[in-house]
């Protein structure tokens, strides 16, 4: 029997092209992560179906979560977020852990749902989470943590927004000011959050399903119109809203001091979803024309450890996923060129002969300096053949054993930019790195790598 | 409804120590993948389950894979292993590739197996693959890697061997000295491949129940007494398999130019595996006498593209878990200490008004080099309680902004290790900078990253 090559559904095969970008990706939101000292962790890949259950929309788990029963008849889900296992992780520890706990991760998740620009059955998203931080100081590191991560992509004002709103406005508004209950708040969340989406006309209708009129609409209509924190710090102040006044005050004052609000925007129809969010919501906004929407959002939460009879801890967080980031750095030219495998140096023998010592020099040099990349031609080939291989693999420096060279314990040396070529002895590896590093100085090949330096022995 | 906190049979939850350790082995891996040039792809976690049929044991399909159908009804499995996959991948484009083709990958797999020491449900492997390498060449620049990889990791000869073997060997002994059919060739191989661990009797009992005795049964024992490559050369002399013998020949005589041949072993057990590999075979083994194992194996085969109606396609390749991996290191004390996160700089203030300062001064310092990792105190603390929390997180250094440097529009730093403390201007962060270069020369802080430098902007 044939089988077919495409990969299942909604997923992608990562072709080296492809998968140099997510590691760009990954090790750009793994790096600015650690420079805020954010801690890494991961969980299962299958957790027990109850964990979505309880804390995720209904709709989520019976429609798009990917979920089986086991060999051993456990009722089981892949990971369609990393919260819950969050969640589960924390409430293992936060009573012998010290406030506050910094943690991110990069796991891959899975949704049932049909393919599109943007949305893939598999996909991985960059999580970020503090717990335990001061009211406002944790939402306001988070705003830094993402706008750092802006920054070390190339991305600056002209191409993103940071669209912010507090629940507990929101919360004031359908509660305290159009009285209305749990299951009508929950439907109209749903509306506001696809408030820009719909036709007036069907958010009218959703109005009046609910029963929305009179003074409540009109109170709704004034509040989807505010697009400033001036404005509505003097709605609040109209409508009695003192306390939810107080707090976005006390948040506004800190990203004003840090001279970040340039980059923030009040957005009153942002909130992220029903449950789970109790404070600061945001959402960053891809600012291109072609690419109006949200590359990645997040906000404070109180009940995190609820399901597991935790006690209340206050926690911020936000996550982006890979396909819309991506998406959003093409879109602004902003994602470096990773089709082509490139190598510092390409060995090869002209002789079959040579071929052991080629061989034998890339093991030296690889020993010496882990982070070289050398590449070992495995059959003989003549010099010009050389010359085109290594433009090829877009080599800095060829190393050629031809005959001469292998009779003289010699390699020589070509560097590919000014073509300047040198013969040197084989026994001399330092010095034949040292040449590399002296061409060609911007390299790292002398430098240990962050990962080496971390480590100290047990 | 109160949740339990544990993870998933057999799956790990990875707090921060263990996903650093984990982070340190991908790290290592991928370093040492491309110190060899090879490129980076992953695939999806969900395949046709049809892939696995036609490849891997029945067992593994039927026993220890994770399947079920989709909302679609497509029959789908959680990838128990990489190979197939990659088959799938390397089908695609290996006629418009040029050769060889040299990937890696680090992916998630999931077997369905009672959990034990070095076996999770869940766990990580390291895959290494070279398609299209001229005959021996590419065996030994895999096992090159190896050797690189085991360095890289600290471990020495001392530490591990390499057993190797030829499955052209197995087939001859199997199929001409015994002549037995693939039916009991193929049981016979999975014989062989416990013999170490089952009692003589119960190898006795196999092998009367597969028929197999007088001279068949002697000429067995003789090829399972083989310990040297020169043993198994003379015996291949004696029995008639020169080809045989020229193909081990061919393969040892570059191992021995290349001086890794003390690392290796020859032994007539390993096998790996009934279908799929067809020439060189090995296993990397751990001496520690308490983790007497294969912490890793591969070979060569030529069928992958079978499934999928292409051409035979020399590859050699080899898998790494990261259970048994992290046991070897552990057991050999080579594992460096990750269980506490380490920050470059703790930035404190000692007022409220001195908060905002600090997390401006922690942006500045981010901004310039990416590559410090800097712990801003949220909440105001005194100096004293700023020394024992810089203490906690191994701090390098440590800055102040008290009272008198707010008013002086300044930060007192202090370097952990000699005490030594100096106010500078806030202003002047690129000097702040150097100071902690100066004061601590072997930090990166100054350096670019490979990724960094890797970019091109497209």
């Amino acid at each position: 029997m044939t089988l077919k090559t495409n990969p299942y559904k909604g997923t992608r095969d990562l072709f080296p092209p492809d998968k140099r970008v997510l590691d760009y990706l990954f090790s750009t939101m793994k790096r600015t992560a650690q420079s805020f000292s954010y801690e890494p962790y991961d969980g299962p890949l299958l957790e027990d179906i109850e964990l979505y259950r309880s804390k995720s929309g209904e709709e989520l788990v019976n429609d798009q979560i990917y979920s089986f029963h086991d060999k051993g008849e456990r009722f089981v889900a892949i990971r369609p977020e990393m919260t819950p296992t969050l969640a589960r992780m924390v409430a293992q520890i936060h009573r012998k852990t010290p406030l506050p706990i910094r943690w991110f991760s990069i796991p891959n998740l899975y949704r049932y749902e049909r393919p599109q620009r943007g949305r893939l059955r598999e996909h991985w998203q960059f999580n970020i989470d503090i717990f335990g931080a001061p009211e406002n100081m944790g939402e306001v590191e988070v705003l830094q943590i993402v706008l750092a991560l802006m920054k070390n992509f190339g991305a600056d004002q002209s191409t993103f927004e940071i669209l912010i709103n507090d629940r507990r406005i929101v919360n004031f508004v359908f509660g305290k000011l159009l009285k209305l209950d749990q299951d009508k708040s929950s439907r109209l969340y749903k509306m506001v959050d696809k408030y820009k989406k719909i036709s007036p006309d069907a958010f009218e209708e959703g109005l009046s399903q609910i029963g929305l009129d009179g003074v409540s609409k009109e109170n709704l209509f004034r509040y989807l119109a505010l697009d400033s924190f001036d404005a509505v710090f003097e709605f609040l102040e109209q409508m009695g809203g003192l306390e939810e006044k107080n707090n976005l005050i006390g948040f506004y004052k800190i990203v004003k001091n840090l001279k970040i609000d340039p980059y923030l925007r009040y957005d009153p129809t942002i909130v992220r979803g029903v449950d789970y969010y109790t404070g600061i919501v945001f959402e960053v906004f891809d600012k291109h024309p072609d690419n109006r929407r949200a590359i990645c959002g997040g906000g404070a939460y109180a009940n995190l450890l609820q399901i597991f009879n935790g006690p209340p801890l206050h926690g911020v967080g936000f996550g982006l996923g890979d396909v819309t980031l991506k998406d959003f750095l093409v879109s602004h030219k902003l994602l470096p060129d990773f089709s082509q495998n490139k190598v510092d140096v390409y060995l090869s023998a002209q002789t079959s002969e040579g071929l052991p010592r080629v061989m034998e020099l890339g093991h030296r040099i690889r020993s010496r300096y882990q982070d070289i990349k050398v590449l070992t031609e495995l059959r003989p080939i003549n010099a010009k053949k050389a010359f085109s291989n290594g433009k090829k693999y877009k080599a800095k420096f060829l190393a050629l054993i031809g005959e001469r060279e292998l009779s003289n314990n010699e390699v020589q040396i070509k560097n590919s930019k000014d073509k300047d070529s040198i013969s040197m002895k084989l026994s001399n590896v330092k010095d034949i790195i040292h040449f590399f590093h002296a061409k060609n100085p911007s390299n790292d090949y002398l430098d240990d790598s962050e990962d080496a330096n971390d480590k100290e022995k047990s």
